[in-house]
């Protein structure tokens, strides 16, 4: 049996680091639906991680992502986090949402525009010397759409190159999370498509690259957790981007789509006592609340995490690896599924009231008003989203 | 053999109509990158089609999407078609940008959404008697986002109701073709997932009502031939959106992913004898060249329709019989591979320049200055796009 | 809030049928496991489905495999089944595995070959009338492995024939179960692949034909829950054969790879008033216990199916209608797995034990000794499986 | 424009290496349909082998499948294929038809089975030496059906000590072809599931140790040809396992399927300069021809890559690079799509003229009356097949 009290212990020390983006507009190529409320700038994007925060009481970080959250004075906006019981977590790039990127941005064909798209990364360790932010996060839209477009193989020596060039420009406390995508915006091939990609370049550049697992970026029939252990086996996996879909990157509150999956995932963390913070992973949200409101939803997606640790701190290992080492297929299937299958929402809710939170971080956050007050306050200026 | 004379004549006589919204803007969720020289109204988009039709002589048509090229007066918009050489095809709706829409337009819980979405259908059908189109072609991004966000069936007699209010309204000679989706932008359930639930809604509407098949709103593994072959045994095919995708809804050229599942398509049309614009099926395009230029890649993309119809056409259709009812797997695979992998392109030069035409249309659209003419003269004013 | 008398009155009526050769070797193409004490013939293999009944109490029929299970005497195999305490169900044909069906049964190109398959359909509908059976299963793996090698087209002729005649054999109290299967054994084409294909058929027969589910047959990416709930609508389902599965036809316990998605299946059976058996549904297995023992992998899945409608039947009906009536999305999904995260293992405990039988029909099974017996006394002779 | 006559001498010194095990027996789960005149021993295999390199001249050597080949004296065997005017190239292990591998071989938890399953690779390199065979390949069947049923880390360590001292074994000339496969006959998880995993074990062993591309093995969407010049660029290619899918691993003639991809992907190869066999890549078929004759198909196989190989050698690289560079996205695909669309089949009727061969290798075998002296002579005794 689990021991009950280092269980709760765990699901006290979990830190789930939520995205500056999430709390602004977005939607699919066929429209965003705007929403009231939504956060004009980036201290209201604090303001509203900050309430995550204040009802789960495991999200006190938060990534931004560059130029979306662009200020001119980083100091003063990490006081202001200060302020409301955050921090700043990692800096996100972004290289594709000018028009100068069409055809790629470090593995543009073109110099200059290789040459622009390295410069910004150089720019957000930077502005992370400025945060105190760790963890870089790179993920390239670079790809092509049609065969032939571009070679292959030249791309990878480009995307080398500035990787090399982005990974030397790091201080000692610094490290690259270096994110993968099957598809989407490239539809024939993705200059970073699998893990093994993602693993190939970070064995090159070094220790301090590590590898990003975002959950929603496979191919059908993947087995995720499969990569997690593989990678923790090999010290390359540094983060996560949770979210959750269904058959493309969907970018739903992770645990919504496949809970099972969420599970199988955060037990091969717990088997590889890879859960405390101190063990360096990142587990981050990367999600877009397109048609349901967003703060509760990030708030549910915590919640959704937190459940999913629960059971996977509570499976039996003992009793596991016993009907393991044993070949019995049936007992060893039965004692995970075990765990999955308890209802952990007392457990959490106990773990709640110790840490003086309320047990039910949705109903006090609806009980709040906040909702209420943004969407009363923040009118007029033009919302955050993907496009700001 | 198949008698080249009748190929000939088989292919002067194809019809594809290429759609208003592929000669404006268009994106993914990351980006949209505008493109120089992009039309700013429906009279632009149609003086790009005519381009198309020009050089190819088999895209006489254009389909219009509404509210994108809505005009206070369509006879004025046929007129100005008719002197451009081309016509008014299939009538498009667009129940997806409104902001009443973000939980489902005819499907939606709340029936005054409904209501409207219902009341631009029917509008949709004035418009159909003013320009003179024969087809109103539906596709409806409504669907969930998450287990539980709504009532699966409930939605489904809400689209019944709909859709028998629109069939109803129809001309004698005006018909539905209704278009089907797996995903996107809905991610958990699309209320049209499949040809099926088409399939089974026009049966229920009536002959007027047929399927219209998206080459790329499939299932991986999906034969999309199967489909064609049997809705045309079962006389329900009634259009096809062409594209092509490697993995979701990629909108690429046509033939530019997988020319030989294009082949395999056409080749079943040709052999239920429906090639012919007198069968009834419309050809359409349905694309987005969010990274190639719009005008060329449309004209490629018909190019690519027509090879693929020409090897169709050379399948020797009683070698490939004998060696089907023969049970000879080898024979009858290697009949069909001859005429796939016979070179058309010689052909199809005859064709066009027994037509009049430049046996080389993309080559002749190059040298006709079009392109750097719009990218001239096109300057101020909104350029079209999804959004526009 | 659900009424908790009536979901223990659903849940002890609850029906699931098993099928005999689940109980019998199986394996893949690389390799049959054997396992010691497997059947040997109908009568053992009824023996092994009586254990499962014995301890979950709601398998009390089971389904027979033709020619598999042949006997002289089904009177005698039908008293026999009676003194078990259970009784015969489902007759299902086999048309793939004589050499003759290389090319195809029913839509062979050879009309001996299809006579021949034909006459096996008919065969087990006298069967049927022996046993008492209701239903007439029919999966066909009639396929392509090549583009060409038969004509699509005629092979749904032939087919419709085939089942036309089988159709019309029918007593008034027998119907068909259509299945349907994206692929394999044929790997390029299958002539039922879809459930489109299935209801298509279906209606043409007649009200006596229902679509048959397989869980483990759809492309991937497909709302499985979309079509119950979509034939659910039409009056067309039949039945399921349920399983579970990771990427292809897997045949896992049910349950056992995606949970979350047998919960969302049997919401809609409950949603749509489907579960008790006297609406019709067939709830039957149809799985291979590749590598686990196999009475026990049964009771499991019988448990697994049961705890996904426990889950279902704890649904909150009203506040779920009303969130969706609202539009709130968040508290929609929120009343749907609120019911999901429920631990219902003490209900269906409570269930068992009120029915006279252990709460712990996996504990009772192996203490039962049945496995060590089989092992000891099934020995010699010829161990059933799916070229037994 | 390519130059021909390099194209041709490329053609001409190209090899294509045939499995044994093609020319037997094969099937799916569901059925082996046996053919006439198939092998019953090694010797009628290398027979056979040598039909389909007298008739394309590019395929001398014939990979063996330990146990199925084994033979007592492999200097007779080595001898007799002489004299065939073939060779002896790979060798493949089998650790997964032994009952003792149900759980797994060199991953399983039953250190006693690991022993067992590393000893018969250790065995494979003893014949390798007597046969004089560069390439040891590697397929595991390990894996798991069920969430939990064994440790996914644990077993990624047991896999490593087993290729470490298969490694460490090997003659300075050996080395290792380590393949990935995504599921089969593992359905949850596979111990080798993807090239990423594969390239990981490589680089640990040392440089005598390379990833073997299997075209079957994918999730669905993965690019391929990326696959291939990633793992060019790395130096970490060392073999392909030619075959065709449209689902799984369907293991259908090469180029059935999905010819463009096929020539996708010897463009990469032909880019990476890597098609001459003294880069040290093996292009080996692996196939099962479960209803076409096997002879011709195989001989067809070997066409279908002579094709592929000849339109990326057409290719016009300078154009392409040129068009590449000015970020021409229509044309570059137009270069690369002009090669594929061209008609190599008179190019490659030359090379075979040339070569002192027929060009129709086909028409030339059945002509030979091969097929039918092996149906007539060939009676008696046991047919090779998979568990043969």
């Amino acid at each position: 049996m689990a021991d009950l009290a280092a269980v709760k212990r765990a699901l006290t020390a979990q830190r789930i680091e939520t995205p500056s983006w999430a709390y602004g507009n977005s939607g699919t190529r066929f429209k965003v639906f705007a929403q009231p409320g939504v956060p004009r700038n980036p201290e209201e994007k604090l303001a509203d991680a900050a309430e995550v925060h204040r009802y789960t009481g495991v999200a006190p970080a938060v990534a931004l992502h560059i130029p979306w959250d662009k200020v001119d004075d980083y100091a003063k906006l990490n006081a202001y986090a200060e302020s409301l019981g955050i921090e700043i977590g990692a800096i996100n790039t972004n290289v594709f949402q000018d028009d100068d990127y069409k055809l790629g941005s470090v593995t543009n064909p073109d110099p200059r525009i290789r040459r622009k798209a390295t410069d910004h990364l150089l720019e957000a360790v930077d502005i992370m010397d400025q945060t105190g932010s760790r963890d870089l996060k790179l993920w390239f839209s670079d790809g092509l759409n049609y065969p032939g477009q571009d070679d292959l193989r030249n791309r990878q020596d480009r995307l080398a190159a500035a990787l090399r060039e982005t990974y030397d420009r790091l201080g000692d406390h610094q490290r690259i999370l270096l994110e993968y995508k099957l598809f989407e915006p490239a539809f024939y091939a993705t200059d970073v498509p699998d893990w093994g990609t993602s693993y190939a370049h970070c064995i090159e550049l070094g220790e301090r690259a590590t590898v990003c697992i975002d959950t929603g970026h496979h191919a059908p029939g993947t087995n995720i957790e499969f990569i997690v252990a593989f990678l923790l086996r090999q010290k390359k996996l540094g983060a996560f981007d949770f979210n959750s879909r269904f058959y493309a990157d969907d970018d739903l509150m992770v645990g919504s789509a496949d809970p099972f999956q969420l599970f199988r995932i955060m037990y091969e963390i717990v088997r590889g006592d890879a859960l405390n913070p101190a063990y360096g992973i990142s587990f981050m949200l990367d999600q877009c609340h397109n048609i349901e409101r967003k703060i509760p939803a990030i708030i549910r997606s915590v919640m959704n995490v937190q459940e999913a640790t629960a059971k996977a701190l509570l499976v039996d290992r003992d009793a596991l690896t016993r009907a393991q080492d044993a070949g019995d297929v049936l007992e060893a299937n039965a004692v995970l599924m075990d765990a999955y299958n308890t209802d952990v929402r007392p457990l959490l809710a106990e773990v709640r009231t110790d840490a003086g939170l309320d047990p039910d971080p949705i109903g006090a956050y609806r009980r709040s008003g906040h909702d209420e007050k943004i969407i009363a306050t923040r009118v007029g200026g033009n919302q955050a989203g993907w496009g700001a």
